[in-house]
């Protein structure tokens, strides 16, 4: 098979961890000649073996004919791409990227290439790795795009219906809003969740640690299940979304002080008056 | 149909709200005869159609022949139940609750009634009230007893008995641990999963809010679950358990304040240390 044959052309995927390797599988179901770019040799094995892409290469070369290319890299290898992975990019082709952080991406790639959008699919597991891809990752999950003054209008309008072909609910927001929101509502829980799992570790040589292990249901599970997740992928956000976490993290801090403070004076009527505005927010922000 | 028919006995239990109209739900199919008392008329009209029990009533005389009786009430009513309640328990039948507090419950109960035993089944959903009662609410959950000294082995076996008939996990521990631990695994999360809700309803009148509200995701729907439930439950639990929710409360105030010092200070690779630490110790306590 040749992408000759396929209608809509080719798009390249640079990166085939968990959102790259899932674009692949679900590209191909799409009518997309799929060809995907990896740094090692063993992750060439795997991603054939898996079927995620039609062709698979470590040769930058690879992307030579690609139409559109989806940069799914960790946030580091976007703000510092290497040289040959950029001139590697055709010129004619569309370049979007999946980073979650948007300001510092949009900055660097809007000088690197003429046809980037930024852009991030807001879906995840707590799965990484080339074993980690799978279909429908992104059905009725954000996907916002970020363009800025400089954007192209047509490279916009073809991560769109990239977007929405994968059944995303497509967004457009200003970069720093973007990072400054999903500090709030991606980046902090984050956080707050890891504190609650440290805050618990102080406990590991007493028998309440033990006992805790046993009690620990679904509603633990629930709050600390973000805050377990990839260090790696933690430590990347928070160091390239700084300023917009620290000031939701004090903010937070904050309404934690009142919280304690409100509990500390036995302020019963305060404390429920506390907590349903909480449960108000959450409807607002969760559908039931 | 009457009680005398069913092998295993009659069992009451005071209050049809999602705990007490599950047990009734599942204890009819285990074989028991099942009464219902409750404290309005409505209530007996929605849980007479929603057969949770064999027989319901606002009497509470209907518990007068009772083998088991669950107080499956609101902690406030736990504390101070009323006399009509207590005088119509049967003294021969073993007595137990489900409240989320130990500590002052058995110490109230204790004197109460020779064969209290104080329990608390750990299950739970957002829903409560008569309507919300359901099926294979406890299977797998833990079901922790508080004995004392004093707490009769009869009763507590029979407690035993009920608890893994409905496939929960037994475990005894002492009243006080109780409380500590649950300050930890279950009263923590819900207070700091509110402060996180709490802190977003102060960019209400952004448009922050408005984009955050589109970008929420499934990392934010877990977090907060716990904090945006049931407004009356959570002020109950704070109010009753309060020295312990404020150690914990304090502990998790320290880690977090750890956590905003190392991002401020650009310590990386402290964060990424403290985040694997977040991720071992979920893996402890969550079965993946």
């Amino acid at each position: 098979m040749t992408h000759k044959k396929q209608p809509k052309g080719c798009i390249g995927i640079v990166g085939l961890g968990l959102i790259g390797g899932s674009l692949g599988l679900e590209l191909k179901d799409l009518g997309w000649y799929v060809k995907g770019l990896v740094h090692k040799p063993l992750t060439v094995e795997k991603a054939t073996k898996k079927q995620l892409v039609h062709e698979v290469s470590t040769d930058s070369k690879i992307l030579s004919d690609c139409d559109l290319v989806i940069l799914a890299l960790p946030l580091k290898q976007l703000l510092r791409p290497n040289k040959s992975l950029v001139n590697a990019l055709p010129k004619s082709a569309v370049i979007t990227d999946v980073g979650s952080v948007k300001e510092p991406i949009v900055k660097a790639w809007e000088r690197l290439h003429p046809r980037f959008v930024g852009s991030h699919p807001m879906s995840g597991t707590e799965q990484s790795g080339v074993e980690a891809g799978r279909k429908g990752l992104f059905a009725n999950r954000p996907w916002v795009a970020t363009p800025n003054p400089s954007t192209e209008k047509e490279a916009l309008h073809s991560v769109h219906q990239l977007a929405t072909s994968l059944g995303s609910k497509w967004l457009i927001a200003d970069a720093k809003k973007h990072d400054e929101s999903v500090s709030l509502i991606s980046h902090l829980p984050i956080l707050v969740s890891a504190a609650l799992l440290v805050s618990i570790e102080k406990y590991k040589d007493s028998n309440i640690y033990e006992l805790s292990r046993n009690l620990a249901s679904t509603g633990f599970a629930d709050t600390t299940r973000v805050g377990g997740g990839n260090p790696e992928l933690g430590t990347s956000i928070t160091s390239h979304n700084t300023k917009a976490i620290l000031n939701s993290l004090s903010n937070f801090r904050l309404s934690l002080e009142e919280l304690e403070s409100t509990i500390r004076h036995g302020k019963w009527s305060d404390l429920y008056e506390k907590l349903e505005v909480s449960k108000l927010i959450r409807a607002e922000f969760i559908d039931p």
